[in-house]
């Protein structure tokens, strides 16, 4: 991996992270030709977005480190997401599912990567538009997932699923979320759906407190178009995408989804095991703990 | 499709089978060169199994029709577990989802198949070996689901589950199972696992009645290789391939799954509405009745 | 049951309700020495939450009669919640959980309640206080359920339940919901919850897409005193009141609930079946229709 | 607590309990008239139930020490199921939600309990009858539950549920549990049961892996009398008393369940936290780690 290029992002208000960054700025500068470094990372996608694509393409690194747990991640993948930039996430806090490297070992990782050794898991995305009937403009990508939600002090939301323009069925729920592998252990598992394990070539459809008891979620294949259709509101719905930004439906609006042809690109350290994460997220280490070796006690 | 040779697979036991076999056999034999007609499909099913697999394939039809319910299908489809054949499940009950076609629509359903106009919906299957660890002699196919459980006097199973060699969790529970897309809606659904659409490319592993009660079901990619350990248990394991074979496991046993590279062929009328079967086995129906037309009251 | 006073209360944006309100006045105004009819059951409860305590039992009816579904019922029992009046809830839609009398049977119900041979069900509700930790000044009254949740655009909110002044457990979830055996058929449900007959004396706590997976409702002791209180949230968090009125709570806010010494009293035509609203509301009929009589097809 | 005669119920397979065992009988001797040890819970309770009533009553001591986890506290108070005897379980391994004393504080918390200072906490227990629906000659005691369930070779069990005479519903699926308090933390919450406080005066009934989706927890009064009939199934139903006494049912059977008026005794050190057992069972600790004192990290 011959890199140009270096991009670090960063929220500095935790002390930590500003540490971490001041540590791992001038470590990361002596070995590629150029690196920023961001300590605001809304602000700096923010600032990203009111660029042409041009401009936008001529400031993409060829690296992104991003400092922070999977909410940061989520929002650097963000800046760049029409072309994917390789991202290094670096947690300091509990071991993430995107952000995957812990910060103690952020070196060896870093040198891994620069070596090209590192390894690049590929996760699916969602692309989604919506709007009304006729018109379809705005657009954004997802990493996790798309919800669409209920407000606080208003009654069910009513939905329908169409797939590939067959219906399949409706919803009387609190809300709806659509989420790729990645994002079925973050939301959709609150909700009650089930672990897609990030090379499963699907998503998951999960409904939020269903009026309708028979609220499974439904595993869909990837290739196909999802539409969601808003059928009825007793006021706005929240449209939220990866959790972090949030635009408003109304009744009659259809969301468009389909997995974007080009996946983020996630580096890690090479042999990380790749279930410790789920077991550490749902408690099996501690509920059914192996003896010595992965055999059960 | 030029067929040659037709076998109907009825358990006569039920009247209203006998009496649609009555009707169909005649039928079929003045449009198909040879129509061969069994009344008990285990009995016919383990006669084949006690044939060499060049005695086997010389028996082989190019349509099989069932007459019954998905269980029926399931038999008829162990028949020929080597070498799947076109299958046309004719439901005397309620709408399957394997057996498709409602019983009053036999006539037109069997006349597009024979000129070739009917759908094929191809289904993933199963295929199972177990044994001790050196040894893993038994084999088997499935094309529902795999389930270990304990026997009914007896505590919980301890398994674990590995993917490629790769350790991913352990369970205590009174059994695990794993379904392909098709087996989701059954026994897997009843356990609280989700719902696959027939075309994803993967399985499901859904624990029942897990002491952990992070108890999720993990969906994971059909391409990879499933080995499930039987850690403890208190007594002998059931295995039970579809519900409907049964064979005993012990303390130390591995059952090994992957899918089998031959999918099991199922016939259905062209322009069936493909959720339907699901919405009635939910009662989504019922629970959002739709308006006029898909949308929602 | 000698009535002198009766108030019928109805929304009158719907023609049904007001249709049927036109029959139901004048055949009261026969029976009873003064009819007072409400079109607006917000406006009237807001109005008499304006008064002094005087001014509002000097209004109070003997017998309220409400048109409408379970929603109408609870905004209607608010009206009077310091001395609950017994209540008719007479239903337009589907058979109601509260509002149990279907439309199509007002008369013969109606007479029954003046003759005095009404079924009166005792329905226990909840009283919440709510405040900063040494102010706890604001109070209501609910006959379904409390229920915090975080905004539409928040994170999740991490509550502490307490009892008797006894720590329980910590909640990070999208929110948590305090239900009488009432509400344990309403929101509850939908969230996972219990379904808690009426006459148990018992409340039923049920987080709302909690962050840990081992998310089971509790069922307490209605002679308890319960605690929430807010640990953490990004923003504000909602106190919703059986779903109609909202408050505003932050962090460190803490909500106390007790069962109110006085039940509401819901009217009911004797000889209802108890279940068959619950076999409603759960599709349970259609799963499981029992053949002549209750047994089981 | 003048107590005139001990006994000491143990398993002796395990080499622990035979070291505890060792200690906790000359220790006892020398405080109490009479000790009994006997190593063989299970001999031992079948040796009660073979002898007259008066038999047994002139054998009843005043104080019963288990040494073993929940299933050998359950075998215990099996043994004077007539007339329960207030009971201390001492736990050599994890925290048990019955056999709540670990095994570190067996000497401080007998010499409380002898000192008269210990914790009685009274534990509901379910008195059953059973056979065809003339004669229901069987009968059983249970302190955790009642499960019917299918045969690990059979079909799905058809029941359905009566209280006071008045049908509920039907049940299609692989078994139902009846559970008092004590046992909605062992399999019916495995099954997806509700948490009951000790003290609620209510009984759970939850389906296991019911074909019906909608399969929720019923919370019944403990004054009710509850039957479950056996609708029909593929084979024999086993019936199951806190998993430890197995019975067969057929088709027709009726299971007549009701609170006994005795509870069950169960002495316990002061001062315990009552939810810590909850909390560690549920792993909710860990999920939710409490900063310093009770609040939220």
């Amino acid at each position: 991996m011959t890199l140009r290029r270096a991009l670090i992002l960063a929220n500095f208000e935790k002390a930590a992270v500003r540490e971490l960054a001041a540590e791992l700025e001038p470590w990361l500068t002596e070995r590629v030709d150029e690196v920023r470094l961001e300590g605001d990372i809304r602000g700096f996608s923010a600032e990203l977005e009111s660029l042409t694509v041009a401009e936008r393409a001529a400031l993409r690194p060829d690296l992104v480190v991003v400092l922070g747990g999977d909410g940061a991640l989520l929002g650097a993948v963000r800046a760049f997401a029409d072309e994917p930039v390789p991202t290094l996430g670096i947690n300091l806090g509990h071991v993430g599912f995107l952000a995957s490297t812990p910060a103690t070992r952020w070196r060896d990782t870093l040198e891994r990567v620069l070596a090209g050794e590192g390894v690049t898991e590929e996760r699916a995305r969602l692309e989604v538009e919506w709007g009304a009937e006729e018109d379809r403009g705005a657009r954004a990508m997802a990493l996790n997932d798309v919800v669409l939600q209920r407000g606080s002090h208003q009654g069910m939301v009513r939905a329908s699923l169409w797939v590939d323009g067959v219906w399949v069925t409706n919803y009387r729920a609190d809300g709806l979320i659509v989420a790729t592998p990645s994002g079925s252990t973050a939301y959709s598992l609150s909700a009650g759906g089930p672990i897609l394990e990030p090379n499963v070539d699907a998503l998951v459809v999960t409904p939020i407190c269903s009026q309708g008891l028979s609220n499974r979620s439904i595993v869909l294949d990837a290739k196909g178009e999802l539409e969601v259709r808003v059928e009825g509101a007793s006021g706005l719905v929240t449209l939220a995408i990866d959790g972090q930004a949030f635009h408003t439906l109304q009744r009659g609006d259809r969301v468009r989804l389909r997995r974007h042809p080009k996946p983020s690109r996630l580096l890690a350290l090479p042999g990380l095991d790749p279930y410790r994460r789920l077991r550490d997220r749902l408690g099996w280490g501690g509920e059914h703990a192996p003896g010595n070796g992965p055999g059960v006690s």
